[in-house]
């Protein structure tokens, strides 16, 4: 874990998709932070609207930093999924085309490293770059069973599997989650993303190359190791649920103080509804693949 | 790699999915050997009609073992992908029921395990089970350049990284294969088997997640480190190439002397006309991970 710096105002909120750009921000305004969302287009929900916020497009850097900038924020959180833009397809400003070779570089290699590169890149500028916990904690995945039902000893065992092969996976860079059913692995996530992980699993139980009675099987997140932490923690939210749910699955175990669960009991109140369990494990399981 | 025993006939082939069974059967031909092929139905295809056959259901193992035993047959090769029974859904001999302790183990676990637990039992009954390649070593996948076209530096930057995946995969008992473009890792296989990993490669074009000009990228395939080698060699063949080409992919990396190639001309001709390297990798690369 690197060492956390204060957070100070005006906060500059860099939003990508979902609820958790305005999550932050609310969290930031309710500890008396001034702040600023630069949202990109195509990406952030209109919800950031209610927030001071301009919007940009990818390829807008000079953008990006003028509002910044003209804002006061040297502090920033980045948060929230982006797709990957398609670089060739972009129209680039004057600011981008000065980074040209540092942008270009940005097709090549994986999420973390390219995500690294960013917050190396923004550093060098000087800001000075938060993760979404820095401003608001209670966004983290808590220790223990967070929902009303325990997980099994088979699902114990699962659960265990998992982290291993998340972490087998997270030293070469690759997704940070993966589904394991009876102690067999059934998917492992890698650029298509957790969601369409889930939806594969519903299709393997469908064509018959899985079968079950009742529910089984875990869905575990948890960061890369050594993983850029700042920008790119692990998210579960009631979409995650819902899918899982779909998938047969008996519950969803992630890394304790690691993983961030957006609408927190809207996220445990589906857990419940859809009878998974929702646990969060400490990291000694990840520590030895 | 374990010591080879001699392959004595009459030879039993259990057969399951595509055209291994017949090529097997033909090449125990030309060496001389007689033989039984047992096809699973459902999953063999008619053509082994063309031999001694006999026609068994998931849970005949009475049938089976009777088929083996009429023929003369303690020499056995498994040759051909099967799905996962249902074992809720089979109707069981008496063969079966006698043994179900042991078939209902076969329900837990990952696909290695599996294997290695029927081929245990095979032998604790006193047959001999070989490897496809001892009756046709000409199936196995050479060292070098398969094809017309050759990997460029950037493919065997790529090449490299698979091999690392497939390994650090393999040691968790997952899939034996994984696409890899300008050092991202795209797909991991596990369940979902190589062809439905490829078909995901295409999605994930189609849906903007992932961007290329042109052919990149690479499908490595191996086997899992200490794998049971006898019964489960990954394989290539013409679909495989036309799956990869329609991924965008520049090419596939195989394990040399340890991936089966299925109709080997006709799948070299398919990558070279879609452009497509083919290439057999030494192990070296897997041994570090």
């Amino acid at each position: 874990m690197r060492p956390k710096e204060e957070v100070r105002g005006p906060l500059g909120i860099i939003a990508g998709k979902g609820p958790l750009p305005c999550v932050v921000a609310d969290a930031a305004l309710a500890r008396g932070l001034s702040l600023h969302i630069v949202g990109i287009r195509g990406e952030a929900s209109d919800q950031i609207e209610r927030f001071p916020h301009t919007w940009i497009k990818w390829g807008e850097v000079n953008k990006l930093f003028g509002a910044l900038e003209s804002n006061g924020c040297r502090d920033l959180v980045i948060i929230g999924g982006v797709s990957r833009p398609d670089l060739s397809n972009l129209k680039f400003d004057l600011g981008a085309i000065k980074n040209l070779p540092f942008i270009l570089s940005l097709g090549k290699g994986g999420d973390d490293s390219v995500l690294s590169r960013i917050v190396g890149y923004l550093e060098r500028k000087g800001y000075r770059v938060h993760g979404a916990e820095d401003v608001a904690p209670e966004l983290l995945a808590g220790l223990g069973v967070l929902g009303q039902k325990t997980p099994s000893a088979e699902d114990r065992a699962d659960i265990d599997l998992g982290f291993q092969v998340v972490s087998a996976l997270g030293h070469l860079d690759i997704g940070q989650a993966a589904v394991v059913a009876k102690g067999r692995v059934l998917a492992v996530e890698a650029a298509e993303g957790t969601d369409a992980m889930l939806a594969r699993c519903v299709e393997l139980r469908q064509s018959g190359r899985v079968h079950q009675q009742g529910r089984s099987g875990v869905l575990v997140k948890a960061p890369k190791p050594g993983q850029e932490e700042r920008v790119d923690l692990p998210t579960i939210g009631t979409e995650t649920v819902i899918r899982a749910a779909a998938a047969g699955l008996a519950g969803i175990a992630v890394a304790a103080g690691r993983v961030l669960v957006a609408e927190r009991a809207a996220t445990i109140e589906a857990a419940n509804r859809h009878g998974l369990f929702l646990v969060g494990e400490t990291l000694a399981k990840e520590a030895n693949p």
